[in-house]
């Protein structure tokens, strides 16, 4: 028998929960509300075994399904995430953070993959149709988006990832896998799942759970497991600040005193199929999340829970500064982090046939730069510099992600008026300074502005005059205008 | 100047309320809940005009983006509607309801169609995303998908046709059009929007709406209007059985006397671009609905608003009966209604690689039969057979819709399971017979059963046995399990 | 040290010689010339060893690229290939032939696959570049179609399949790969080419070649081969009337006694790569094909060259009255032959989206039936009717394929006039009768037409009136007129 | 009656003949062979009307299907030309040649493309299927490549412009046109072909022949036409320098006496297709060439042949000097020549899904930068930088164009050995300069080159080295590798 208080939000800050959960039953606006919650208790009932001998399984690259969750840190990448989910937003010039573990399923022969998205969806949902949803010889298109939506039986929204994936299993329960690999979508790095599978199905698990080295300096706020050393999870716990809680298998009730078993997770678990039917509808039907309600229920009923670590570059974009850096690396030649480079593990994103970059006299430093830009007599060093971005003459850009427009503008037809009335093209005007900052799509900065921080500021929001300050780091807002002049 | 009342809800059966709004704020199951409300008042300060002079407009098949609700009779459609929007009901064996509307976009060299969904809208985002999303020359795809979403602004769903529009302008404002054509995606007719487009263009008006001859015998719930020779629509109403709700235009109080010159309005409008930016934002910014508010809204405020007169065939699919009725008539040779073998305006669909169709032994009359069945020694008449169709020996098929199934069963995987535990594949099995039924996707219908509305019941629902009765047609529900000898 | 006997071209039947070769130098019309040459003389200095040690192979799904040949039968199967090559004829309704092959390759995880074509190639790259060229996820298409080209170096047509290689190989050599795959691209079997990989990697050959069992009642003409118990090729001979050429591997002069290890070929070579550039480039650059010249001459040189041996199901085309019979396996239920319905190994083909068929009041027993057809009040028996054909009133079709049509006509455009001056429109007029006949795309057959055979002729040439007759089976051309009344 | 002597070579300076009849019998290798011919004389006996009143057309975006050339100046354009046709050349960074042409069909409706191939067409033939060739909603692909082929009539390649039309016309046929327009497809401009459908109506001609302003300073070798005050062509000739070949109307024989009326043909044929049938197979059937002898034919039978003048940016690519001044063109900002940014008529192409450009610390001037370039240190000046090109440190490159690599190379995989057995990676070494110069695709230029033609040589063959020079221009050939330290 078990007993499982769930709440929602859960006794965590709330701002992590968007990443917990993948979907929050709310799009929250940067909100600060704590909640004090007691933590669920389990008690373990039975053990489970896993149905499927080793030797009935397809290969690897068979009988896996991926399931995305296009949300995520949304309200912790405030503004960026005003028009757009996590997954859709721009990173390294030409492509969108979703196409990172798209691109890993690709790699990993993982055919047929279910995006839930619910969170400002619409980029999303339209990047990932026309990047990923074509035909393909008459198979079915390689990512299926399911967002959220009324049903007769269901009236609200998805109230959390597990309840998403409980909403769609009959969608997804008519494609013939034998696992499922849940994914948060908006995680940089690269992993070949194949890795996982493998180690998944030799250990005969229920579950298995990717995660990381503890010793990172890391919040992923996707809890803490701690494994034996045949990597089975004997305990899993979600962070808290004041008191752990902590889900002790009916196996063993050893204490996680050896720090180094210790492991924090990704997100990411690969569940058995039937263990997924089973635990949403049976077990946990009313269960919304699965870090904090599914995940630790199943150790609780007995299910084998196995870890898989891994140690390589992964990035959980959990504040603007992460998304500042992670953008950063990928001006640098020699990458410590996450190589787009890699003829091995390519990146894939939506093809495009925009024309080559126009570059008028220009200095550039460390930076990389996307299709179809007009850069003109400026200087550029250690910056990002998106598609069809204009940066006029004379301009400054140093240290910062400009993610340029989804547009060509006619020049003769101007748009954006500033308060002189004065008419302000789409782009980085003459002579204006950027320095550490984040400018979205479409944005419109005028002459001679400088955007440096000039006071310093750690956090601010002027979202009125079209950017905020997050972590130091200027954002300013997808088609904000800028008057000529203008110092932030 | 003129004072006029706007009600929201409107007070007419809310089940019509979902084909007048497109998209209503819940999917409702075959509810009947009235509302009382007060309506707003509006005053009218003055007159407006078009933007655009005739001289600077594109060719007709440039400047228009098409805006089509993917939810429609949600309601009345049950339970072809349980698991999916009325625009993804299956029709004519090989389409979807919506196809219709797309492929009369595409003969109208319409280039841009957001297709807008919320109720059960999987299988219809799927269906879309997988047949027209494809790039096609590095160009926008043609149909792009905004489902329902939450954002930071907005934590609700849509609240109807106007509420959607408004919350996905700021998407649809950046293609550059002058003019929005809204339609409803789960009509049944052939039009070439170019005539509405030329029509609107020529006569300088801000709002042209289709509309049929009052004659038929329909009751589309869009409202009804009365227009003058030169086509401006003089009053617009919506039906209501205790009194009429009559917008009146300042232009004129003439009553609409002359019978001939009401028609009832399609659903279909076309609206400038600025004309819709105005009044959803200024003049309307809480109108939900466009035939209860925003075009009398329109008209009230003294907008110049025509009506276009389509006088061939169109069926709104306002009842199962009348989606089965629309299904007999593609059985038939020289068939009065669609025609789908039309080679100057085609019917599109998603393309699929289905083997052909085997057939053992069968006499087929007036019969439409879709790829990749196969009919074991069956008499099939007046019925349409959907792709992947199985029946089998000594079934016998009359004046049916059979709507196949999604996927091929291994023979040797049997996955239904009866009462008696005796398995029951998909398909018609041996011996049945079927008489003027809708069998929904992947049923599984076993041996000797007689579906024939034996006790000829007109409406009931035996949803719990797998089916109900419409209008005296019998819908086998979609999976369900029909067990051998079973007789209805 | 053995000196070996080359013969080009050999002396055997050149009809089969197109079979052979894959590609033939020239598109011959059912010619019968026969060439006597002097063979060249080839003189061995050295052996060979595979340079890929097993373990650094990549999984048979990887470094495996397809050559696939277009022609094939040519002239053996006129008329049919009378306006396309062997690769291009309709087959089973929906297919046509070369999709067998491509569908083996899809199921096996090929990823890459070159079409070289050079006779009557249009139709053929026409659906080889809609149905597999498209870009999926910014990786290569599926298939690349190299058809024959002039150049500086070579200004000839191709003069074989191994001239056809050596002169495509600059651009199959970037594809990085570790073996050819040579496949003709007119034979209609289903293999798991993985099989074939993994017993090649295994063996550690240089080339293994797929065989039948000997016992088999056919010609392939792609010559024998006997192996040892390893399955080893100890012997490769093609047929001749007159006196074997025997290539005896230098390893072992051991007669082929023992008639149970002799098995014919299936012209199917899995090659080493760089095997491939040795024996073409600076073994035999003189050679033009593979089975004459290139297989034998590797094993005198003493390459490890391996046997493969295949028991399925497998046609090769061979004659009309093969390809007839093909077709007539596809109407049986239980078929013996080729599964088109198969689940696990699907056909693949164009997607289409034609509309459905329109049956009214036929009579259907044992038959195919493609998308899109009108058939009317007619008697179809045992026979495979295609794409879009119109059969008309009255009509009895038995034993026979019908291939339907390319377009839609509409009925009032009358395209096809007959002697009397009356028109006859694309496909089976009023009361007319077929039986054993092939009926070639978009031909225009009249009414009260008898196509029986009634000479129960077994060859004959009657291409003037639009039809041959070839092993008792009436063949009606392409696009032929078939006037109302007549009698073949 | 007519006598037409048709010659082949045509006499005029071979180099040129390349360009004229589109495709060439034979693949010339920059051979200067002079023949000496009589001129064709030519006799009108009858007039000839158009078969279609103006009010029963088709919009213009109808009824036309483009008929491209994939071969032109194969001879001129050597060594870009060794193995693919000219069509397939890389230009401005992201696009081929043919792009051009495709995207002013694109931009002006034409759905229905053929592009008939032959030389070295592999390249080319890949690409347009790649990028063009896709299904799209079920509709024919836009271009259907036709490449040469043999049949049983005809044994032999095609022998010219003509004769490939000829030759295809029986596919071309099917498609339901009115008109054919017939284009090279190796030449730069943009054009509104909707223009020129117009005024071919307007004037109820049989042919419509673009043409340019005579005082243009170019030899397009498509001949001259004189036109009157209707633009109907009077005379048409093909320039020679001994004396000139003059085809003069029936209806007038006036000389050509008033220079303002004279204007060089582009090339570009606006057919009616039962002109082009009537011509090719009943009056001229053994014509090879449409300049030199169908175009005079048709005006000597007394066709109405219109001459459209055009006055905007063309180039021929009538040379590499040509060539390489139309990439510099692409370098500047108000670009004189072709605007690859153009939103209104945007440049077409294979959409890719490349990483972004990395730069390290350059200096970039005047120049154009394709997708997923590496530039490391260097500067960049007046130059093309073709996609995945590796530049890197310390070298120079001005006023060239590098056309960057078809793949990525891995760098611990080193294939390119220089004489001394050092490795040499693909792309531009340290401390290299280049200026004036070409590099083809996957060339590997070593550290401390320097590629300035030093000597100023004009012409010059250094095949065996790796490079030519034409017209001053240093070009490096496609894979060549040039060892460190070289000085050219």
């Amino acid at each position: 028998m078990v007993i499982l208080q769930l709440s929602l939000p859960t006794p965590v800050n709330p701002q992590t929960n968007g990443a917990i959960t993948g979907l929050t039953s709310t799009c929250q606006k940067r909100s600060s509300k704590f909640h004090s919650t007691l933590p669920p208790r389990l008690f373990i009932t039975n053990s489970h075994e896993s149905q499927y001998p080793f030797s009935l399984f397809h290969p690897a690259n068979e009988g896996v399904a991926a399931i995305v969750f296009g949300d995520g840190s949304e309200s912790r990448l405030y503004p960026l995430t005003k028009r757009r989910s996590a997954g859709a937003i721009p990173i390294a010039a030409n492509y969108r953070l979703v196409d990172a573990v798209v691109s890993n399923c690709i790699t990993s022969n993982i055919n047929k993959i279910y995006a839930l998205t619910q969170c400002n969806s619409a980029s999303l949902n339209s990047h990932l149709s026309k990047a990923y949803s074509g035909l393909g010889l008459g198979k079915e298109g390689l990512v299926e988006v399911i967002a959220a939506y009324q049903s007769p039986e269901y009236e609200g929204w998805f109230q959390g990832a597990a309840d998403a994936v409980r909403r769609c299993l009959w969608v997804m329960e008519e494609y013939p896998v034998s696992e499922f690999l849940i994914l948060p979508g908006h995680h940089l790095y690269k992993m070949d799942y194949q890795k996982i599978i493998e180690a998944h199905r030799n250990s005969k698990a229920d579950i298995t759970i990717a995660a990381l080295g503890a010793s990172r300096d890391q919040d992923p706020g996707f809890g803490f497991l701690t494994v034996n050393s045949e990597n089975q999870v004997l305990e899993f716990r979600l962070k808290s600040e004041s008191k752990p809680i902590s889900f002790v298998s009916e196996e063993t009730s050893r204490k996680c005193n050896d720090i180094s078993n210790c492991y924090s997770s990704m997100g990411i678990y690969l569940i058995n199929k039937d263990t997924v039917v089973k635990l949403l509808r049976e077990h946990f039907p009313k269960a919304n999340d699965f870090a904090s309600e599914v995940i630790p229920g199943a150790i609780s009923i007995g299910m084998k829970v196995q870890g898989f670590i891994f140690n390589e570059y992964w990035e959980d974009m959990r504040s603007i500064e992460a998304f500042y850096q992670a953008n950063m690396e990928s001006t640098k030649k020699a990458n410590m982090g996450f190589n787009f480079f890699d003829i091995e593990s390519p990146m894939y994103t939506l093809p495009r046939c925009l024309p080559s970059t126009l570059i008028t006299d220009a200095v550039i430093t460390d930076s990389v730069i996307g299709g179809g830009c007009i850069l003109n007599r400026c200087k550029i060093k250690g910056t990002v510099v998106g598609m069809r971005a204009k940066i006029r003459e004379g301009a400054v850009i140093e240290d910062s992600v400009i993610m340029g427009s989804d547009v060509y503008q006619m020049e003769d037809i101007q748009c954006g008026m500033n308060k002189n009335g004065i008419d302000i093209p789409i782009g980085i005007g003459e002579d204006t300074q950027i320095r550490k900052a984040i400018v979205d799509k479409n944005a419109r900065i005028g002459k001679n502005v400088l955007i440096i921080n000039k006071d310093n500021v750690q956090e601010g929001n002027n979202e009125a005059n079209g950017f905020i300050i997050s972590g130091g780091i200027v954002v300013v807002l997808r088609s904000a205008v800028v008057p000529d002049g203008t110092i932030v």
